[in-house]
């Protein structure tokens, strides 16, 4: 018998960022190269825009349908951004950590305050951030036109998320790509080996224990 | 900047395991090819052997050193076995967790759960597991000669360590060699980027953030 063998429980790793600082990218990489997690589908009350596909980008409701959710506490967390609420349905969430499947949140930290007080222990926050200031500055002036003006409003909205990064249990200096991939896949490894995932181990050590 | 240029706190990685689950082996790979982790030096009342080294093997001191030590609360842990007393100095560990060295101890449920009472959240508690039932009793059946009686001894102290596996943040089952190794490292590492233990991380984010 190996770890892998082992019968376990899934975990919710959330990955949140300022803009810019290759959560996207990473995320990408993490589904690409991992076959045992998955994104989070959320629910939306907005309209689809041009190929987008419902279930696989995002479940498209009506606002009764979502608001009947809410009221059935159904979400994980759920926010309402420019008259359009998007929220992330617990149980399809809960049956995939019931069957060991790791599920991927590319949420905020309002997102993922809300997260952590529904399900606690089963989460594994990472914070990434972009490797110095100028680096930051650079990929927030993402066209050469930008006014100064917008630039410092993406630049307060950054530091805005940055501001949380106390709130997770890693933080990635995403300096490298490759490096901070790796980063990535060192954590979700060792989270996946907790004893207190490995729902299996207990009949494990009865079978090597036993007379 | 990167993770591994952020200033951080070691931490404590405590291997246990019954006997022959292959612990001893993992901690010499673990020492031969990790830096920045060293074994801790324990204490002893008892006689050096021949070939060990005061300060290398164990520091070796009388027992009035070593109750005066225990008196003022010196000790990350001790224990009296066959009338000689064995600990862990807690100053030159201390010294090192601040350093940013991380310590390897080699010890029993008993010594891991006076550490976890002392230092807490610098601890990485990882237990060792042979694979079955069988591979277990082969490793226990030394020599050919031993007799069934003094197996049965053997077999009863492994699972009186075994009985204490979920005391640990991580259980590795040691089937093959390099995955437990690989395994072993991947634990080491993530635990490393813990924002808890990095320290530096602070004044980075201060610096990312400053106008």
């Amino acid at each position: 018998m190996s770890n892998e063998q082992i019968k376990r429980r899934g975990l919710l790793l959330v990955l949140s960022s300022p803009s810019g600082a290759g959560k996207s990218t990473l995320s990408r990489l993490l589904l690409e190269k991992d076959e045992n997690i998955s994104m989070s589908v959320s629910m939306t009350t907005r309209e689809p825009r041009p190929g987008e596909i419902d279930g696989v980008h995002y479940n498209f409701v009506s606002q009764n349908e979502f608001d009947d959710l809410v009221n059935k506490d159904g979400f994980l967390e759920y926010a309402t951004v420019f008259e359009n609420s998007y929220g992330t349905p617990a149980a399809p969430v809960e049956a995939a950590l019931r069957d060991g499947k790791d599920v991927l949140f590319d949420i905020d930290w309002q997102g993922t305050q809300q997260l952590n007080q529904r399900v606690g222990s089963d989460l594994v926050r990472v914070f990434i951030l972009p490797p110095s200031k100028d680096e930051l500055l650079d990929r927030l002036k993402a066209r050469a036109q930008d006014s100064d003006e917008v630039v410092a409003k993406r630049m307060a909205k950054a530091n805005a998320e940055i501001s949380h990064w106390a709130e997770y249990d890693y933080v990635i200096i995403n300096d490298n790509l490759a490096t901070a991939e790796a980063e990535l896949f060192t954590i979700l490894n060792a989270e996946r080996m907790k004893r207190a995932r490995q729902s299996g181990l207990s009949d494990f050590v009865n079978d090597l224990t036993k007379d």
